[in-house]
């Protein structure tokens, strides 16, 4: 009900109403409507917020869609809002925009848009680029009650309260106070003697899959990021990384269709950007592909004499290829999550050889009945016995890639299903070849 | 160093020191390090620990190593690590050990038995699967004071404190108030003036799939779990939903090989399990082949007397099939982050049609030269401009073919790599076929 009322004002325009009902509402579902409306709709409706809402509901939006629509209002207004965001989400939304524009609207954030532009200085797939300023630091000699005070001071405007950190004089950091520590034990306590010592920390130069994994593998929710000193510099939240991973997802799948690593969303990436990404590996392919050709033509002879055995190449090589994809792709995703380790080699071969030998007997049947239907019954006997040969081959060529791939210290991505496909086929025609020749005696 | 040492001694046995030494390390890395020893040593480590540092550096470990350790020590005292666990945790164990084992151990538990076996009656799947029962609930009408005072007693068993939930005394869940607003508003403040109402909250019966979308949408940190009669049962904490995440970008990838979705890991799935997951899949695609056997057979005259043209077959249809897989991977993952709309399908057209003109000019010229060297002139004109016309028709069908599958209601990872390669192999046939007549006027 909520959702439809909004649409529609937000389409028809009653300012005052609006506001009340936003109010109301999780900005996340906000933005979740506002985008369906036209552009121009979106900015008026950004334009008659209060500037605290307008900042929480265009962080629920995508970085694009925000950037436009802040484009179109006012620069007094954009800086006024930028100034309710968090630091690392203005530095980022900033960063979308044209140069001078985004100076311009700095030097109007005051305050802020000083610390917005250090945070600009950092490379953007950097620990630097991930974090905040904003944080709570307190002194190893200050009691629970005195961070409480300072807590109801300043908190509101915090990104994260859940964990206050500890600083000697000269800003290092020397340890870690949860907020659950610090409502549970006695208001008196000193904070050096309940803080946390060996605070795991990020470098501000840290690569931001590193930081990833440190949340991945500690569990945390904050992590506080530090210089060559150990000075605290900022913290990321665990919310600022759950980007990071779904970038990563993307490019262990475009690696699994051999295509090169993009930085941007493939909506963004030009024409040429995306036919850079491919072309290298199409290329390459022909490569490897050159060498079934070249089975081909060694065969020429059998194949113009039976040229039924023409007729069963696509259907081979293809069962081939899609085999060893199968189980090259479960393989490289296993060693990936770490559900399968390097040591567990031979596990994985026995189990591929044994499935391999099943779906071979299955399809093999399927073969020779295919075969003796459009060939009689030795081209029958050949394409069964190839599919049964070249189905356990291609499962064992998948699985192994991978594993070879990672010793040698190479990305097993590499193991992708179309070089999987092409190595398979190259293979698959041999043995083809190899039986046909025995059956025929060529 | 720490790391090293801690090494040597799970391996040389010298209980005291090593129990010192994990207490000051963090219970992740021990793990990383314990898992990394026999087997036999792990259990003798963990046996000699106390509970709650059993407990802690167990919960950081793999749940079918946790198990396999906990299954070799004495009932009463798994007993006793598993109350020291959250009960979400001790429940996903207790799924893992044979029936009878988890339910002797449920009663030696005592009062947190009951709960978790509670837990252990909802689908692991589920809201309720996902979900523990540590949670603290206060009325609307006591003050932060008193909420502060409860937290003081309750909060260090307590798997998440930074959400204090708010119920009607039938345990309606009525409202929220964050850990934050409890340490910065003044102590005399009645909960229910200061508490969020309309809080988002999830059914006992959703899907995690959905729950996980919940938290990403929102930024939840921690989500409560409702019954039909809005009580609240659970919450559910990020971390837990971080492995449903990862769950579903293996069945993505999956998908992507023509591998059907399974439950298991790929260490623990049985042969019989990975042959059914794939098996259909490939038999599935034998018949789409069929029709590249039906095509060549068709033509059978014209490759008995070019023999040279069946050289060509698989670079032709491989390359067809690898451009078609990398555009249908870039567009059913565009489709799935969300980055590209279904009403974005006109933009995206116009791009891969440009891009595969592109990239089947610079392969179309790698065919003339191919083919003439192997064949002539001739044989090198009908593979350059099969080439061409392969590669920008395949690019169409890989991206075409999602959004189809979308519009269909179908999910567009149906278009993986294999069935888009099956697919560009029999239409690029046709392509080579129809060329090659009109070249050599047949």
């Amino acid at each position: 009900m909520e959702q439809i009322t909004l649409k529609q004002m937000l389409l028809e325009d009653f300012s005052q109403e609006r506001v009340a009902l936003v109010e109301d509402m999780h900005p996340a579902d906000v933005a979740e409507i506002l985008i369906e409306v036209p552009l121009e709709n979106q900015i008026r409706f950004i334009d008659t917020l209060p500037n605290d809402l307008a900042a929480m509901i265009l962080q629920e939006m995508e970085l694009n869609n925000e950037a436009e629509i802040l484009s179109h209002l006012a620069p007094e207004k954009t800086a006024k809002i930028l100034n309710q965001m968090y630091t690392d989400e203005a530095a980022d939304l900033l960063a979308e925009l044209p140069e001078t524009e985004a100076w311009a609207l700095i030097a109007l954030m005051g305050d802020k848009g000083k610390k917005v532009k250090k945070l600009l200085a950092y490379e953007s797939d950097t620990s630097g680029g991930l974090m905040a300023t904003e944080f709570i630091a307190v002194y190893e000699n200050q009691t629970l009650e005195q961070v409480l005070v300072l807590l109801r001071e300043k908190a509101p405007s915090t990104e994260s309260a859940y964990y206050i950190y500890v600083v000697s004089q000269e800003q290092r950091l020397v340890g870690v106070v949860s907020l659950r520590t610090l409502v549970t034990k006695p208001l008196e306590t000193v904070v050096g003697d309940v803080m946390e010592q060996d605070v795991i920390s990020a470098p501000v130069d840290l690569d931001q899959e590193e930081v990833a994994r440190l949340f991945d593998k500690y569990g945390f929710l904050v992590l506080p990021v530090v210089d060559q000193a150990q000075r605290l510099l900022g913290v990321i939240t665990v919310d600022d990384v759950l980007g990071v991973a779904e970038e990563e997802v993307t490019e262990d799948i475009h690696k699994a269709a051999s295509i090169l690593p993009m930085k941007e969303a493939y909506i963004d990436a030009s024409i040429w950007t995306l036919f850079g990404k491919r072309i290298i590996w199409l290329l390459g392919l022909i490569l490897v592909n050159l060498v079934s050709s070249g089975v081909i033509a060694a065969y020429e002879d059998i194949l113009s004499s039976v040229i039924a055995l023409t007729f069963f190449i696509p259907l081979l090589i293809d069962t081939g290829g899609n085999t060893g994809s199968q189980s090259a792709t479960m393989v490289v995703r296993a060693l990936v999550t770490g559900d399968v380790k390097m040591a567990d080699w031979g596990k994985v071969l026995i189990k591929e050889l044994l499935v391999g030998i099943f779906l071979g007997l299955v399809l093999g049947f399927a073969g020779v009945f295919l075969g003796t239907a459009r060939g009689g019954t030795e081209v029958g006997l050949v394409v069964g016995l190839t599919m049964v040969a070249i189905v356990i081959f291609s499962n064992i060529i998948g699985m192994a890639l991978p594993f070879i791939l990672t010793k040698m210290r190479l990305d097993p991505a590499v193991a992708s299903s179309p070089l999987i496909t092409s190595i398979c086929d190259a293979t698959g025609l041999l043995i083809y070849f190899a039986i046909a020749t025995r059956v025929f005696k060529f």
